[in-house]
């Protein structure tokens, strides 16, 4: 009796954990409309991240953008990195600190400038620029609203700023893609 | 000493509307971080509207995505339109209608779903379908945060439901890309 009550456990587990998946990566059959605090939010082992991917290519079937909605904690940040798209940011709530390098034809980054970012407020980062977002505020957390093209992003990553570009590391599929890219995902090519 | 006075009051406004222009226009020159709340808004004559292009192609020079910020009057609405690009929609504030009709195949829209849109939701327009958002909410304003891929957009207009989707009428360059299509848009072909 007492096996029987573990199998029907596991079971139990199982199909939790396939509905989760089947749902968090179903193209086809999500509600058209859909409330942004009902999507899976997750850190994805990142400190201070909270991350929801609230329109995207593997999740929900685009094509051409990606929408993410982030939360950094004080002190939380992104890694230093690059990605051959466009990326624009929409500072919803908090402040920090963009560290942007335009420096792609050096052989590393370098040090890189630093910009101030506030609530209310949009940058962009051009296509290749190695930069890093860092909540520099220690009061408040940071959101913002992320916008890419060519989705799904494939992130080249510095471990700092002196690291030459052709030692950055390829981090595919990134974090938040890993479980719908091994569900989802077939090359059309 | 009228005529004087005359000329230079007509330097003087001629002076300010090309300032005021190639401020919005410029692709090069414009800080990287920008302040939303200091950005061009303007109805573009379309009742009840408030449009902010908050990254754009023509205005900043983005390639691939664009955003907008719209804020919908209660009664206030789009046209019924088409684009052939992917159009994803996050809404910050109030409640609405998504007419949508995804009958591209037949002769003319027809009579379109409905969906209800409301405060922190999402959704996604698909190619080409036929679409219409309405603020049916009469007591509160529609904000929305509008992301497009392949700016600047071209948009087909319907004058109603039955229109033939071969009669819908283009308009490019859009209301809000008129200025600045004038003043710096190069066919790159």
């Amino acid at each position: 009796m007492a096996e029987l009550t573990i199998i029907v456990s596991i079971l139990a587990v199982y199909l939790y954990i396939s509905t989760v998946t089947a749902s968090q990566c179903s193209v086809n059959g999500l509600p058209l409309v859909r409330d942004i605090s009902e999507l899976h939010q997750d850190s994805y082992g990142r400190p201070g991240l909270s991350h929801i991917t609230v329109a995207g290519s593997l999740m929900h079937g685009l094509k051409e953008v990606e929408i993410w909605l982030q939360t950094f904690a004080p002190g939380s940040r992104t890694p230093i990195h690059r990605h051959s798209c466009e990326e624009v940011f929409v500072v919803l709530k908090g402040s920090g600190t963009l560290y942007l390098s335009s420096n792609s034809h050096a052989k590393s980054p370098g040090k890189p400038e630093e910009f101030s970012i506030f609530s209310n407020s949009t940058f962009y980062i051009p296509v290749n620029d190695v930069h890093q977002l860092w909540n520099t505020n220690e009061k408040e957390d940071l959101q913002v609203l992320v916008v890419i093209s060519r989705p799904p992003v494939k992130i080249f990553m510095y471990d700092d700023w002196l690291m030459p570009h052709t030692a950055a590391k390829l981090k595919f599929p990134y974090y938040w893609d890993e479980q719908c890219y091994q569900t989802t995902y077939k090359d059309e090519l």
